[in-house]
């Protein structure tokens, strides 16, 4: 069922843990693809009932990036979570979930602020704000939902480490569920942002993948020293990539690695004709 | 019941809900006096359960604060609570709140924080962090008991209009309700830091209360010119007075009043021998 007001999925929760359901809440900005498929799979074997939530949320986007030509397709993504089983598709405007006239910054609006050495490295180091403006929509998704479990892809790896310690931090009545990468044959992971690549360049993104796979494969013959490990990634870069970062850091925490081991994930963001792409992989 | 951990609140709270009950906060920082009463015995007649929270909360205090000095009367606040029909009161210590060896810096934990124009101006133009610390261990309470209603005192009047704005950015699926200031006979409104006055202290300390009875009387014979109502002050203070703030804003979103209405509310703070006290009175 597809609703548009914050009420309305209030008033089936409320019904819901009457009955002593279990909710989960799968939060997305829509366009959805496999990846988005394989988490709403997952709430909906986990879950009585299950939330999907289609919502481009205006304040964790900078003013420079993508917000207005975002992909939306509301009635694909209607269908693909009806299918698989979703009870609820909530795809509320901006005006709904911040309230009509309500300017939207730091100074009008309550914000759920995550700590600086979680956010000021990676994308956040590029993308000021951000992760402000996801945790501030998340917190309103989950008191909105009041679900048990949430529903979160690996792919944005940094951004469920910092949701995990807010919801440690702030004693969320709710468990995070990190699901699986999901990628293409060709090991591109999948990514609403996909669609703003053509032909050629798809095939120049495969260069991230191919860059953490051979990281991996490097680590697993011995090697753990991050100048050299780093090194092994340049023979996949060409003039259509311009890498942002390429960092080894603790899976749990962010803390930067001195070595590779098995706790360290490898993230790596990079353009690819000018599309900004992001994946991960953990070496253990 | 005295519970110090939030794994205790948790088992209660999850067995009322359970049985379709009502749960109620009263968030505190102990040395309860018959203000605090009042908020524990409305809590008590509207709702089934009833959370007392006592815990010195050290992120909403400045360094130059009066964290280590503030009154700690545990044994006496369970006692009151529990006569007035508290079903649980929680006093965790620091590290069961903010967990064992984490410093409290917005580098390393994630805070709630309340939009700059409610909090730049009044008590937090000169306790710089106190309400983003307020909030943040305001909704962790709120998570940690999962209560229907909170219940808040006038006193705090800036503090009660800032939560009650998170609860509405953030849907935090709560029902904040105010209670009128207590006063004692003489006019003075109760404070737990009324404990640092001396007898002198006590009656310097009357000042407050007589400015905002002689602003709202003066309102009702027709003076709606805030200097006016302001210089009727003047002769209520001494040398004995450090005045912080007298200030007229909307009742509702704490924008400066150019001329006093029935919507008006005016706050005060003032260090009286060098203790700060805070007041307030709403024209209507």
């Amino acid at each position: 069922m597809l609703v548009h007001t914050i009420k309305e999925v209030r008033d089936n929760v409320k019904q819901w843990k009457k009955e002593g359901l279990t909710v989960g809440v799968v939060p997305t900005m829509g366009a959805l693809h496999a990846g988005h498929a394989s988490l709403i799979k997952k709430a909906v074997e986990k879950c009585d009932k299950v939330v999907v939530s289609v919502f481009v949320n205006p304040i964790q986007f900078g003013p420079a990036e993508d917000y207005d030509k975002y992909p939306r397709t509301l009635d694909a993504d209607v269908k693909l979570a009806e299918g698989i089983g979703a009870d609820i598709i909530f795809a509320p405007s901006p005006d709904e979930m911040y309230g009509k006239g309500q300017r939207l910054s730091n100074d009008t609006l309550t914000y759920v602020a995550p700590p600086y050495f979680y956010v000021n490295k990676l994308c956040g180091k590029t993308r000021v704000g951000h992760f402000d403006g996801v945790c501030t929509v998340v917190m309103k998704l989950f008191n909105i939902t009041q679900a048990d479990y949430g529903f979160f892809g690996q792919k944005d790896a940094q951004q469920f480490i910092i949701l995990n310690k807010m919801v440690h931090d702030l004693n969320v009545p709710i468990e995070l569920i990190e699901c699986p990468i999901v990628r293409e044959p060709s090991g591109l992971a999948l990514s609403s942002r996909n669609k703003y690549l053509d032909e050629k360049g798809k095939v120049d993104a495969l260069a991230l993948s191919q860059i953490l796979n051979n990281i991996k494969a490097c680590y697993n013959k011995g090697i753990t020293d991050i100048s050299a490990l780093k090194e092994t990634s340049l023979k996949f870069l060409n003039e259509n990539h311009d890498l942002e970062y390429l960092e080894f850091v603790d899976k749990d925490n962010l803390e930067d690695k001195t070595k590779a081991d098995d706790n360290t994930l490898v993230l790596i963001a990079c353009r690819v004709h000018g599309v900004r792409l992001i994946d991960n992989i953990l070496l253990k």
